[in-house]
């Protein structure tokens, strides 16, 4: 997986990333598929070197796992329960891939490093599925776009950090609007109400999402937008600078 | 201060508590300072053993500075710069200290393990001042509230851990409002308005707050509050079961 090792990385520490996209009003989420027997998938991860901030890290790890760069990535929780262990994992991998990983992977130190208690801060993101293209690191056979509702079993406690990343994106997203940079530089109030609608799940009413939005006071009104239709044409929008 | 070693405790992590207060309409921090020459203050914070978990450890920590247990506790965020270390401070302490202190109380490695790059992990709380009484730990000279308005300086980074925490209360004071069990059982809105106030150091417009309060469908109104007056008498409210 990683090289680990007592003296580049602090230990018992870990980063994970969740990253959601948007794209044909859907939400999901990137997740990479190990390349090896067994049907492994786990979110982007990795260690915390000595010598970098914990934010450094999570960019880091983020862009060698999935090559994305530039994007707004934010911690939101740290998960520190006592039994989140990579063990039962690595010994099932391990005991699966025996011919062409075998003991050799790792040694038994590095082994021990890896398979201790660690914690976990997790970091997540919120980006346009047009605008990102993910490339796959050597260690993972495939990295994919998995729609919230239908994700696939994950290692550890993975798919619980998803759900919890969820919850903050939720409570969050009237303020992280702007930063996530999900809209184009003008749109309808429609496509406002269908990013909502995406990210919660469920249908909003129009009037009052409408008026919650306005009362927001980050919208500027401009011109209808043209659609050949003058009478039916929707408002357009932009951020207020 | 601890006994740090590499068995027991989580390397290079730690936990450092908020502890807001509340009582006569003014917002407070819980803040120890050290027992020793020199005035150092710190927020009471600790490590994390290997057989708990976070949240464990902070109430745990949490009791051992302080004395307070079955409060709401919640982590709001990690301070993970490269800068963070204790070795300035420790450095300084035990030059003032000498005498007492000496190299008796760190031995060289305990002194090495604990001035390492320390990533830690806040946790925050608010409390009514009036349903808790500090209790110091014997490192501590004393334990006090101390205004948000006037913190002692203190070591490392805590007074920037104190100014993201307070964010994070005022981000989430709406949500948390119920949990944080901060009003008597039944209430006018004045004295909900006297809590936002001092939270958020600044008055609100009596109407549109009012409002906003009722908006949250949170509240339920009661008969009025008996003063002698009856005209004037403000509505008592109580939260929604």
């Amino acid at each position: 997986m990683h090289s680990p090792s007592e003296q580049n990385y602090i230990q018992q520490l870990s980063i994970d990333c969740v990253i959601f996209g948007y794209q044909d009003k859907q939400l999901k989420v990137l997740v990479p598929k190990l390349n090896f027997r067994g049907d492994f998938w786990a979110l982007p991860g990795g260690f915390i070197d000595q010598n970098e901030s914990i934010d450094e890290a999570a960019h880091r790890i983020l862009e060698s796992r999935t090559g994305i760069i530039d994007i707004y990535l934010e911690q939101f929780r740290v998960f520190g329960d006592t039994g989140r262990t990579n063990k039962p994992f690595l010994e099932r991998l391990i005991e699966l891939n025996e011919e062409t990983l075998g003991a050799n992977r790792f040694n038994q130190k590095e082994f021990e490093w890896v398979t201790r208690r660690f914690i976990s801060i997790g970091y997540y993101a919120l980006v346009d599925i047009n605008k990102v293209i993910p490339q796959k690191h050597e260690i993972d056979e495939s990295i994919g776009w998995y729609s919230i509702r239908q994700l696939p079993p994950m290692i550890m406690d993975h798919n619980e950090i998803v759900a919890r990343a969820l919850d903050t994106l939720r409570s969050n997203l009237d303020e992280k609007l702007i930063a996530f940079n999900l809209l184009p530089d003008t749109f309808t109030m429609r496509e406002v109400q269908e990013l909502y609608e995406a990210i919660f799940d469920k249908p909003f009413a129009r009037n009052n999402f409408q008026k919650k939005i306005l009362d927001m006071n980050v919208l500027e009104r401009l011109e209808k937008k043209y659609t050949g239709a003058a009478n039916k044409a929707p408002y357009l929008y932009r951020f207020v600078r």
